[in-house]
């Protein structure tokens, strides 16, 4: 599975850095004494899945490469509360100085995992897919979608320049589905699937004719997302969008689609509780 | 009130662009003649409170200056489903392009100003001040203390490097509250206030002798929080963090504090739902 | 068809000019009055077609905003000996600072716009596509791509990251064809097909099997080539490359594959004559 | 000689893994296991000369430090068909996902060593210096130069800024050649020497008169150029240019010019074919 | 005591080395032998106190990590002309390129240094603080204030958005001094005090009754701003500014101020005279 | 003569605001309403050279294009105190940003071509051009040089990359001046001049016979002075330098030295005094 790019996580962390310390953490520099040393553990206080602990070396890393930093779990692990993730050592100033930014990454990537967690295992055994969207924060989106990956769920394109996924407007312009869809097969290059997005069974139906190969279901209740599957059976990939929420999810899989997107993984995250406490 | 700056703005859109668009999109650039033109609104889904209204601007100022943006509410704005918040007109490439970045950034913040504001009427008559705190995303600070301030709330501190604040590890650190304090009021520039962090009222107690200027009453019983506050009358802001949530967060404030911190402002998002709506 | 992004643009043309004129163009400001202004016109010396044109605008525009540039042929253009591309008039300082940056940008892409046109004229008629390569000059990948287009050819996948292609090396690693083939499906996003390479008809047999949707043909003798595409035929695309020059494509192109990759088209560019003749 | 600097290679090298693998090589992530190690050489399927195999070691370093790179050549070594240039072993993914960046690189680079070489050999022994232009691709001026040092070749200025080059236009601009090296001695700083552009034996006249230090003879046929350079004999460099290629170069050279610019070592560069093989 | 940032020094080394060094040291290039090696020392030539000496570590670790540096003297101490504060060892060619980009900066900061310690000495005893200014070269605002601090001074605030410092035009477009207090107060995040600037003793009295914390007397004189600083006493800290140097800040300083400002600190720095000595 | 180039003015404006405005002055914005106008105007309260006063014009449009700046002097021109430099209008909050910005800059650089100017005149009808050194504070080195313009004076080279100057050490390392000039004259490209720093009259001799074309003529007392010149007439341009102050610089150009480079112009600056006076 793709990790994540330690270039564009010493990136962010040193962005986050210059943003939070700026010219100086000002507390630390003025009461604690820089001789001064200690040791601290990240303890989850909730229950979820860890994501982006690397980011904690990170941090440390940067601020003073004399931190030692000990991963106690890994990414993907599932966290109960008051099971520790890392354990850092080395000088007070920068325990304390680096603690916010650090806690403010893995909170966030592992609240995105936890949910996503929540999704897939609530489709287990039906054969779908639970896949993102571009509904993340700018900035943030290969995070976003390794979080995803982390809980268990799987990526849909990374952007709007790996896939084509033909909306309703881009068919109005074109003129119809087909049209669309040859547009997109002839400029598109040829490593590209085509999807489109339809509302009708009339839709479904025209566009497996123009050779979709992949079909967003938007917005279908129950009983027309089955007979899209039935139509699109061996011809086309089916995607579910639209009114997916953790009531909903295990009905729309067992209607037997191949992936279901859901926006909120990513666009509503709900950070996980877990703090740093100071070793005596 | 400060608002954001343009030039962030601009930089962060210029980032979302090209992580999202990157190379091109594929979709857009196949299916829409150049040519094409068309408009669309964005519409609250939800009801809410409108923040980061000019990233609607700014993302189509920089994918297409020809596409025209009509600004139909404003930041502070509250929106009831159904509200018109922008228009916009022009090349439907750039419209369709453009949407989802515009949307991430204006759902985002939206969320943001809309759980503040309620936080903001919850405590309504009693004085006390809403204030977030640093746990913001990397690279959104000064965002979400923006739309925090949209939505009725104070910022507390920007970063590490405006303002002194006394925490435990760093008590421990200095010996004792005073030498702590001392440090500070020595090292920090004469502009800044300082402010520490207690839990009990002897600590409410030491730390007002050592010459504090503002108290952090952390995770206190409303009964402990209301002496605290009695102490530190005349001498010390108060500040209550901890256990604040839209239950607790009225009989917090009518003990009488001066501001209380709430981390939810913004490490747990919900995003507002707003849509871009074709016009035919 | 996709243009080049105005941004990419500007940052390229900015990039070049800190590199060219860095801290003044000496000759000039020493030798040429500010006031003085003149005129000048882009004139092809060569057959070929153009690509970049966009550039010169882009270059004056940077240097002096009072220079008027006025295009006077289209990228894509069939430029003969002679013909005027554009024709630029102000600063006389501006005029001869930019030349030269404007020069070597408009000869690069317009001789890749050239030398594809040249192959993809040859294929003519045979429903064969010319792709390029991820063989380009690195910061230059999106510039040639736009230059293949421009002369009639198609792109490839842009990166690593938009498409899967197995080679032998993956194929090794994996196991073989099929384990690969699997584990490229299990991983990449949905949108995106799996494309093989293969040398022999054994593999074009294990790779149909395995259900890869292109098939990359390396090197193969025109019969081998032959038989491939047969077997191919409805099942998967079929790619050449390998031993492509301008003597042995058509026969390539004959045989009956959907695309032929041609790695010279952008790593071995020979610039197109164009010069800038001052009018008296 | 000067060497390439190692920050500008590591800015160079991680703009070309930035563009070519962006998000990710999906292919080998999920083809490949991350535990998985090999080996490979980089050999030369062509006779040239190497130019930039530094580029190997810093495309790897970028990528995992894990991987061992042996340079097995230096640059300036002459090549022949299936020479060794450099083993790397290691990571299998790492070496898959760097391999076309580090070929695009050395390729280019020993490619216009190669011509240059050539050009150098053509005029061994008659004093004259093969120099390069300003028609270089934008970026990679210094790396151009650098690769005709390693052919043998010698650098002119590397950009507008350290040295005068006073051309047709300037001195219709200044009046006269008089008046143009006037302003130039006034305003350029004591350590550039003044070179004029000219195309008849009356101009060389009236260059050496005005006290130019080095004269580009421009486009000038044999007689002509012999004559101007006895003009100049003791009194000023010369520099032949215009017509130059493979056939011409030796007249010229014989003609007795100090240096021979030619714009082909860089404006059309033919790669010098290198492979990637792996190890069984 | 804040020290500087090692990611500040290195960012401004890079721009101080491609500023300097460009695409090359070509004299040193040119006639110093890649492999030949020296030593060298930096010595003080005139009386001074030492800032900046991690730039010298700083410059040859991005020049050649081969250079070994000894420090031999600290950022504080007092130099008398003779004495070393640095030995470099190692390749001659590094040595000689780095050699002014070193001197520049650390000649520049231990300017500051030994002038603030001069202002430092005069008010000794006095309990008043030497404090720096907003006037210090952009880029160079945290240099300045580190070397003030060496110096044995204070910081004032870092920019204008870690402290409230309301002027003349301030309160005119407020209204009145209350206004502008109560607009400030209600604005600003409540970590950060009020300071007012005020030229007579009448303004004093507003300010003190709107509640400010800190009273800027500008210009006053000796007699004014003893009667200022005895209606501020245990209301209000007291900094005097304007006509300050090095005759009359005694004065100043005896009058019961609490901070002394000066401009001069930063804006009209006189370099400290120091040089690279070769040992034979 | 060079102007400053707009777009290192814009950068370095970008940098200032950025350093000193940071996320917001809070001052102005909770004093000053936002719809408040005034205007300003520059003066000057010393006697000086003006230079940089685009930087008014630069601070101003990035911080509000709606500020209307007019120029009232012009870099070069003598100011005496109350003369007025520009006007500005416009919004109260941006006058009162950007007013310290603005202030540094001008100040700096006008410090810089005032003391050029005094050099300049002391030397006025000898013939010697008073030139910069390379002691410039990094950042700021084409700023420096330009107001040394204004200022009246000359550029030597710009870096280590625009000019041969061998020194004392390149001399050791290459073991004599004649190895040293040849090794420059083989590795530098032909449009660049050879200076060679020289303490003794041997040493002249010696350099001249070598073929260095510029003498630096290091510390030598008067008439050492006068005999190096009259060696080098006709033959070698010569530079002073060492011991150059506004006492010692009539007799140095009296001697008959082409240039005279003076390390103090940049190294130790005394700014200009400039206010900014708010009318009523």
């Amino acid at each position: 599975m793709h990790t994540l790019n330690p270039t564009e996580i010493d990136r962010l962390v040193a962005l986050a850095l210059a943003e939070d310390v700026g010219p100086g953490d000002i507390t630390t520099l003025s009461t604690v004494p820089a001789s001064a040393t200690g040791s601290a553990r990240f303890q989850a206080k909730a229950e979820g899945r860890l994501a982006g602990i690397d980011f904690v070396t990170a941090v440390y890393a940067q601020l003073n490469p004399a931190v030692k930093v000990e991963l106690l779990a890994a990414d993907g692990d599932l966290l109960r509360p008051g099971m520790y993730v890392a354990r850092v050592e080395g000088p007070s100033q920068a325990l304390l100085t680096g603690e916010r930014v650090a806690l403010n990454l893995v909170q966030f990537l592992s609240g995105i995992a936890t949910r996503t967690a929540r999704f897939v295992a609530l489709v287990e055994g039906t054969g779908a897919r639970i896949v993102d969207t571009r509904k993340t924060l700018p900035g943030y989106r290969s995070f976003c979608k390794y979080a995803v990956r982390v809980g268990g769920g799987h990526n849909h394109r990374i952007g709007l320049y790996d896939g084509v996924l033909i909306k309703d407007n881009h068919i109005q312009a074109a003129g119809n589905i087909r049209a669309a869809v040859e547009g997109a097969r002839r400029s598109a290059q040829h490593l590209l699937k085509v999807e489109v997005e339809v509302e009708t069974l009339e839709q479904v139906r025209e566009a497996l004719e123009a050779g979709a190969e992949v079909l967003l279901l938007d917005n279908m209740d129950l009983n027309t997302l089955r007979q899209a599957v039935t139509l699109c059976r061996g011809r086309a990939l089916t995607e579910a969008s639209g009114g997916v929420n953790e009531s909903t999810v295990r009905a729309i899989a067992e209607a037997g689609v191949d992936l279901i997107s859901v926006g909120a993984l990513t666009h509503s995250v709900t950070a996980l509780d877990i703090s740093l406490d100071w070793e005596p």
